[in-house]
Order: structure tokens, then sequence, then C-alpha cells
């Protein structure tokens, strides 16, 4: 009798840390669970599991001499989300292997940070409180010079994939008119989530909070530049929530510096940021360390989107929660992989 | 023929801080205005207007003697937002006379900064802001080993007034289970928001995010006290937004520094706030200068809200936006009267 | 020691219409509850309780004098849901007595059965299936040569009380475009529910949709007719959910007869309607007996929400589920009373 | 130089039916244009254009021979709706060539339907306009003997595609429970939606309205049948708005007749409908000729949607609007061709 092997190959991810004990045991269920989560799993037992393979957790490499040598694979998930070139896509597609990942795990946690954020920048919460340690607070009205109210603020997004379209279900109740660049999508899309499509000056132009959801691609590195940040009003707001590389980072930095803007960003060009980097430094900037997504529930929905996606599949069925790789835009995406978790 | 005179006696607001030009045309048309914003109105004025006074906005003292030497009197719309003992409230119900105050103004943008501060306790923003400038940063996971999602948490609301409500449909989004304690409502009003209604005790035991929006009255002093820090789930975040009085403040203080829970607070027993107060050096409080309500926007709500109301009762119709005092609860109100906006 | 009477007078409900069990007991602990049922109460029996009578349910005569003989009295609580000419509400205000009435307990099913019968005129619901049973359906696009999608369809209010705000929720996911038309509210109440306040005129010649939710006063008798009906855009539809009496019926059934516009309504100027009356063949017109609002669980919610008023009440706490009577709008109402539930 | 074909064969559909002025603009910007819409394009014509041809909209054969010869061809575009076995779905797969339809345009106008028509067999619309007709109506209370509250009744849905989620969205106002059936979709996206995954007999049992949206495949037809409308609820309703094919439609009409539920139906196992066939006479049938998807704006949305999704195709980016083939769950799909729009 056959055997159904189910790869797990994992790292920088462990089991312990995407899987609750309850969605382990139906990873069991799938097959002969076989884990190497210390180190990348070593090519010798690759091989020797090739043969009975089904699926596939991680990020095995799987060129197409290894394909061949996996005729029942049904599937490859990756654990990391950001899909790499150390497979064969295009033989993938042909042969009928799912190639998925469900990094949309991480939107929901992003998107409320990034809604927490925006208050904060709007309304002055963390200066506020900074101000207050250093006994130079103001009260009522006098403590509300600078600030602005969300609501009903005019709102920018640039990128409206998974976590754009987050935010934007959070702040339905705060009827912000919503502006959105994203070239990858037709009108119609934007439309239906009751937002307008737009150009990128449109959205700097417009909008008093601008938040960044763009993936780095071949042709987007650095777009948002000197020229963009001038173009946005005095006082708005820009959060940086997907990568840094999107953004001429220095040049965001002099926008706030300068009192132009203020803002917040998730992500810097290097990371972690060194000691002495100026950054830390700088008001208006309210500083996270690539934190607001990894939170320990999107760790599990990392785990349990993978698994209900692979039982899908199992029984024939096309997986409904991972994002499949298109093999055309796979190879436009310039995303780092990440090294820990 | 007679004059209608519009009594405008502010303070401590003014005319500039709580109407737009355009709505301070609204009021120009209600009658004759005639206003004193620099002191209260002196007597003399007061008594030589009221026999063609139709409109007070303002707090000017209105005791039983006045009211009957205002026989065209319809309305007194209090702009400080606080119904106080200078007012013989049963002679104006008597009268028809409408006392009103549009308080409701400062709900929304107390209950958006709220929001942002919950969001800030549940996932760390203010912290880790703090951290990264002191150069002790923790990216992704090791940056949120105690930060939980906002989304989905268990929520308790004390006191569903106005300020309850609006924060109430900010998070419908986030689809929170909600608790809500208010002795002064029935179940239904509770449950047709979708919340339910539960004790006090309740409320502490099973939120893992407490808003405190209830009004001080002659009932409530310090009925947040300990006891009711002490059955708050570990972890857990307390906001308090509306009176420092109906909490044991020094308890609260404990509750945090001991690592029992998180929490922020608007308001504070004693503003403004010593120099040396040990307040300001309390980790895992976030601290703002009673600074959520008194935005820009929330000023000019309550002119407009007010001359809108104005106009309604000019035409012989009931206010519809504005609160009315009710005599019976007036007096159980202790809010303390605002001395500076 | 002192009675409390409950005085239940509720024709023409009874208690078993308006009381669940457990709300009736719910009752019983409010007082020594004495009811009379079967016809109104006799002079002699109410004049007997009054001494120690604090709560009334029903539409019993409250003129002066029995006021004055009732000097415990702390609400009147009308089941009927029309304030009627037969209490003396000043003197009910200057005791401080509360005269209430849970009449938006009906809001609720009206406006269910509202979007129902517009979705039912916009898409050809009732007539296509009058069609399938006469043998002459149309199939597929044939059979929508005049139906138009309700979402999306601009709809105008007129009246925008309890209905009309049941109804704007109830259409949300529709998105559609919202005019208001009610001369009693200021702007900033339907702006703040996402509709646009509008004359009269502006309603018909803009929605594609219109709904009349108007009460009855002595000022806008037969308000909408000829000219009104000839404003509306062709083929656009109509609804009548309150009262036949705001709109001129025979101008009405001539616009829809002539295929101008098409209708439904819940009301008639004289019901029951006459065995031979030619609306009952009017094409166009969807028919509803008076029947959208009286549905069990309405009347059910009346008890209810009156017992939980009485309850605040008694501790003396302000009613928050009735509406109260307005002694200066009160007398503009013409409702007429209802004989029969 | 060479040419962009785009090849236009879109029978039972017209151009003038799917695309309005404005969108016939955009495709005419996607290539030179060549249209057969009096009949299928002759395969003489398709031959001669294959080779420039880079986008067909239309239900074209195009088998293994034809897709060789079309080497430039980047998508097909289903505008029927229905997927059939006229093409070699693998080697589209395995050429890259998107094989996509805009099927999802008739679900708005389906489910707005479906609420109209569940409102109108919970309250008793389009009965009550019957009775009226024939003078025998009843009023108030007495009107509404067999009727329920669609507002809180739980809601059963069997299948979740775009119909589902559609209707999903349209009644959230109404706050029902929500249970959904459908085997292929993981309990996530049931529960994300905020509805319960159940069992069909879950479903039948605990739900007071039911709705089919199920396609129909080879492995459900008739799944609903005797035994399943015996576990439904007495008086509760059933909507069949999806395939005839999927329930047993005499056991549908025997449990209407009995009185044992009341239903609505779009779809009949053979239409159009025999003149004498009974079902015309069904008391407690709600009948419509299979119409409430066909409406003039969903024939649009298809043009749209299709112009939309070839617009990112020919910039080299993946559809957003249009559903993809997978060629393993297409080949499970049993719907019948329409012949006629």
């Amino acid at each position: 009798m056959k055997r159904n092997i189910v790869l797990v190959d994992p790292l920088p991810r462990t089991l312990d840390l995407i899987m609750t004990p309850d969605v382990r045991r139906r990873l069991a269920q799938l097959g002969e669970v076989v884990v190497c989560e210390d180190r990348q799993m070593p090519a010798e037992q690759v091989e020797a599991l090739l043969p009975d393979t089904v699926l596939i957790f991680g990020q095995t490499d799987m060129p197409k001499e290894r394909l061949d040598r996996a005729p029942r694979l049904k599937a490859i998930i990756n654990v990391e989300s950001n899909f790499l070139p150390n497979i064969d896509y295009q033989a993938c597609v042909e042969r009928g292997i799912w190639v998925i990942t469900p990094a949309s795990a991480f939107a929901p946690p992003v998107a409320e940070a990034a809604l927490g954020m925006a208050i904060d920048l709007a309304r002055g919460i963390t200066k506020a409180d900074r101000q207050f340690r250093a006994g130079v607070e103001d009260y009522g009205l006098a403590g509300n010079g600078e600030t602005f109210r969300f609501a009903g603020a005019p709102v920018g997004l640039i990128g409206f994939g998974d976590l754009g379209r987050q935010l934007r279900d959070l702040i339905r109740p705060f009827r912000n008119s919503v502006r959105v660049f994203d070239p990858w999508l037709p009108a119609e899309i934007v439309e239906r989530l009751d937002c307008m499509p737009a150009s990128l000056d449109e959205v700097l132009c417009e909008s008093r909070v601008v938040f960044v959801f763009a993936s780095v691609t071949s042709e987007n590195e650095g777009f948002i530049g000197r020229r963009e940040f001038a173009m946005m009003q005095p006082g708005s707001a820009f959060l940086l929530m997907s990568r840094a590389a999107v953004v001429d980072f220095p040049a965001m930095l002099e926008a706030v510096r300068s009192g132009h803007i203020r803002a917040a960003t998730d992500v810097f060009p290097d990371e972690p940021v060194a000691p002495d980097d100026p950054v830390r430094k700088v008001e208006g900037l309210l500083l996270s360390a690539h934190r607001t997504g990894g939170t320990r529930d999107a760790f599990y929905a990392l785990g349990s989107m993978a698994v209900a996606d692979a039982e899908l599949i199992m029984k024939g069925l096309p997986p409904q929660l991972c994002r499949r790789a298109d093999p055309a835009t796979a190879s436009r995406l310039r995303s780092k992989p990440v090294s820990v978790s």
C-alpha cells in the first residue's frame, strides 16, 4: 500500500509557531508527516521522500527534476509567505500542482495596527504621552493644536491587496472618503468597496492620511520620493506598512523632520536598525520595529489556513484561503525572504 | 414692534470657539444677538434684556425670579455642556422652556481617541515607539510578547450614553463581544446595539479591554476600586475616558504599576497634574491631558448643534440634537464645571 | 402600608396581546396590578384606584381633576400608540408625570415590509407571479422589461422618524443615495445617517423609489397630490406606509392607473375597503390591508417596552424606550385612534 | 506589423446586450475587433483569424488543434457564464491562456430578488395582494396569522459562492443567524462572513428560511428531496434560486401543497413551463420565470467585467473580476448551456 508523505520543511517557521495542537492534529490526518525544522531539510531526505510525497509545507527547492521525481505531489504550500525563485512554477502549473501561500494571514494584524497608528498620528496620542512624561503637556484645546480628526479625513491607499482591503473595512465607521492607487486592479474592484480609483498624484494631493500597502516589484522601488512627499498636504500623515523599498526612505525622513508631514513606519531599509541610526530621534515619526504583522495569532492563522487548504486539495477541490502563485506576476515581486520569524 | 433678543453669555466658551462664520450667520437670523464673552454677562445687562429675550445661549443664572421677568423665553442652551444648579429647572418645565445642552458634541472625538488608545494598549504602539527611541526595540514576534489583538478581544463598557454608543459603532469591524454595564438603561437598549447587558463584575471579569464612559453621580464616586481592579484579567486594558472621580485613582495606578493591567487615562483627580506627580513615570500607563474631547471640530459642533436646535424651537418644534435637562436626573450629576475650554 | 396600584386599561389592546408571560411577570412586580380589558375601565373603578395609582398602562381619560386625585402617579403609558386629547398634558408636565408611548414598536415590521414591497415594485415580483399563474409569463431578459434594480436606485424618504430611520438602516447594503424630506428635523440628523436633506420637490424629482413615512398633522393632510405625482420620474415606485391622509388618494391611484408610476399602499382612506372599491383592480398597485405593522412580535414589543420603561420610572430614572408626549407637538398630530388591533 | 485580433463570438449574447457604448469603445482599444453575432462564428472565419488572435470573447470551440494554431492567444472570456466541454482546459493552463467568465455578474440581481422573495414569503406580501384583489383580505393582526418576521429568523444557505455571499451581505441589517452548507469550502470562509458552517441536515432543521444557491454538479442532482423537505420546520420558507436540478422538484411541490412549507422558485425542470403545468396553481408557491438574474444591468456587468479583465491581461496582469476555469472542478459542473438571454 502506498504511503502519503506530507513533507514539512517550514524554516524560518516551526510547527509550534504556526500550528495549535488542534491544527497539528488535522495536519497528521493528511498523511504521514515528516518534519525537519531545525534546519532546511537535507537533500538526501527530500530525495528519499519525493516518490511518495503528496504535500509539501515549506520552502523546499523544487526545480523541474525534483518535481519529476514527485509524481504524486498535489501542492506546495509556502509558509514563509513570499514566493521565491526556487520552484519551477511553470512545471507546477502544467502538472496541476498547486503552489500557494497563506500570506494574507498577516493582513489583519497589520491593518489593525495601521488604524491604531493613523489615529495616533492624527490625534497625537504617542506624542502627548511623551510630552506628559516630560512635564510639558497641554490640556484641552491647547493640547489639540496640531491634531485633526481621523473621522472624515480624506484617506489614500497605495496598494489595495489583502492589507488595503482589511484597512478599508476597519475604517468604515469613520466615513472617510478613500482614494486608491493600485495599477494592478481594475476600477470595479476599487469602486465595489466604496473607494475612488485614483492616480498616485491624486492620492498624495487629496489625502490627509496616506497608507502604503504596496508590495515591492521590479518596477516600483523607491517610487515615493522627494517629489511625492512635496505633493502631500502640510500636516498630513503618512504610514509605511509594507516594505521600506517602495519609498525613498531619506526623502521620507526629510519630509518629517522639516515638519511638512508626520509619519509612522513599521519597516526600515536595514533591519535591525543600527543603534546610532538618527531615525531613532526623529520627532513626528512613530517607530515600529517590523512588528505589526508578526503576532502570535497571525502565525497560527498561517498554519490553519495552510492545513485547511491542504484538506480541500486532498479532496480534489481548489484551495480557498491561500493565494496562488501566478508564474507571470510571481516573477515581478522583489520581497526579501524572511530570515527569522 | 417687539425685539427678539438672543442673549449670548457663553463663558468659558467664546463665539469664535464654537461657531464657524456660517453658523454665526444662522445665529444672527434668530433675533437680535447680544453677546458678552469677555466675562459673565453683568446682572444689570441681563435684567435689561430679559423682557425681550427669546433664547439664551450660555450659563446665565436663571432662578425663578429672572424666569418670571422673561415671559417670552423659549430656551436656555447650555454651551458649557454640564447642567449646573443655577437654573430653576422645575419652573422651566412648567413654562415649557427648553433647557438643553449639545454635550454629545464631545462624544465623537473622545470615542475616536478611545479606540486609538485601546489599539495602542493592545498592540503596544506607544511603548514600542519609546523602546525604539531608547534603542531597545524587539522585531517581529519578539516584539509582540505582551501584545494581543484588539480584534475579537472581549470588550466591556461601563456607561452606555453618547460616548459608549459612539465607541460601539467604531469597533463594529473588529467583531468584539461587548458587555455593557449601565444601571440607567434597560436591557433592550443594550441588546439593540448588539451588546450584552452585564453587571459591573461581569464586565470586569470577562473583558480584555474595559472602557469607562460613566458620568459621575452622587452615587458612583470611586465605584471602581481595588476590589474591581483585582477582578480584571491579567494583562487586560483599562481606559478611563470620562471622569477621574468614578475610579479610585490610586488603586488604578497600583494595578498598573504592579503589572496586573495596562491602562490609559484622559482624566486626573486634579488638573493640571503637578509637575512632580509620580503618575508621569508609570510604565504601562498611556497619559493624555484631558485632551481627547476638546478638538476644534467638537467645539464647532457644540455651536452648530445649539443653533440648529434653536432654529427648531423658534419654529415651535422640539429640539433634536441637544440633550434635555431632566430635573430628576440633573440633580444626580456631579460634574465639575469647566473653567477653560 | 400604602398600596402601589398599577392600573391597566389597555383597550383596544389586551394584556395577552401585548405581553408574553415573562413580561407579564415583570409587570406584576411593579405593584398591585388591576386590569380591565373587556371594556374601558369604568369611571367608578378608576376613581377608587386613583389615590394609590402609581402607573397607568392604557388610554384612560386623565383630565386635570383626575390627575389631582392621583397624587402618587408617576407615568401614563399609552399602549395604543397615538396620543389622544383625553389627557391634560400640561398638568402632567408640571407634575413630572411621564406620558409616554412605545409606538416605535411598530417601526421594525413596517420597515421590513416596506423594503420587501420596494424590491417587489422594482423587480416586479408579485406581478410576475400573477402573470405566471395567468400563463403569460416572460423568461429572462424579456421578463425584465419594466424592472429596475433596487440596489443603487435613488431613494427618497418623506418623514424620518422611527420608521424612516429603520428603513434607512435596512437598505444600507443596497448603497442607494437617500434624500430625506422632514420639516421637523435639522440637517444634522439627516446627514449623520448618510442621507441628504432635501425639499419635497427634490425628493419627488430625484428619486426612483419614494417611501412615505410621515405622520398626519393639522398641516400636512393631502400634501402629496396631483402636482407632486406628476413630478415623479416615469416608472418610479411610490410606497405609502404611514397614513392615507397625507396623500390625495385618488390622485395617487390616477398616477398608477395611467402607468406613470407604480405604487404600494398599506393604508386606505376608509378601512375596511368596500368590496366593490375599484382600488382592488388597479394594475401596478401592490395592496396591503393595513397589516405591515400589526405583527405578533410588534405587539409583544409594545408591552415589553412599556414595562421596561415603567421599571426605570419606578427607580426614579427617565424612560429610554418610549416616546414622550410633547404638549406642543402632540396637539399637531391627527391620527385616528385605532379601534381594533 | 502584426494585427491583434479580438475575436468576438458571443452567442447567445450580443454585443449590444452586454456592452454599453462606453465599454464597447474600450473593447475597440484592445485590438482589431471581429464580431460574429448573428450565428456562431463559422469555422473558416475562426481558422483565418487564429494566427493573429489575442483575445476571444465568447464560446468558440477551442480544442487543442485550434489552440495550437493560435500562438498569440492570451485569454478566452466566456460571456455565456457556464464553462462548457468545448475547450481543452489543460492545454490552456499549460500555455498560460486564461479561461475565465464574468458569471458573478448575475449574483447581485439574483441576491436582491432572493431577499425580496424571502420577505415576501415571510410576510405574505404577494399572497395578501392576491387576497385583496379577491376581496378576502384581513386587516392588522388578523392579516398576520401565518406571517413571521424575516428579521431575526434563522437563515440557512445551501451553497456559498458569489450568490450566497451577496445575499449574506444584503441581510446583515436583519441580524439573522446564518448557517451555511457548502462542501467545497473550509470553515474559515464561512466564519469570516459571520456564518456557521453546518451540515445539510442542520441547515434544514434549524432554519426558518432556506436559500438554495448551489450549482448542479455530477454529484448533487436532486439532493434535496422528500426526506430533506420533511426535515424543515413547519411554516418555514424555501427559496430555489440556482438550478432546478439540485432539488427533487415534485417533492418540493408536494411539501408546499401539503402546507408544510412555503416556497419560491426562479427555476423549473423544463423551461418554458407548459401552459397546463399544475405548478401554476400551487398556493404557497411564489413563481418567477427564470428572471431574477437576467436584468439589463447584469448583462452590462457581464460585458464590463469581461473587458476590464481583458485590459489587465493585455498588460500582463492577472484578471481580477472573472472566475477562472479550474480544469478539475469545471468537469464536475453540469449546468445546461443557455439558449437565449
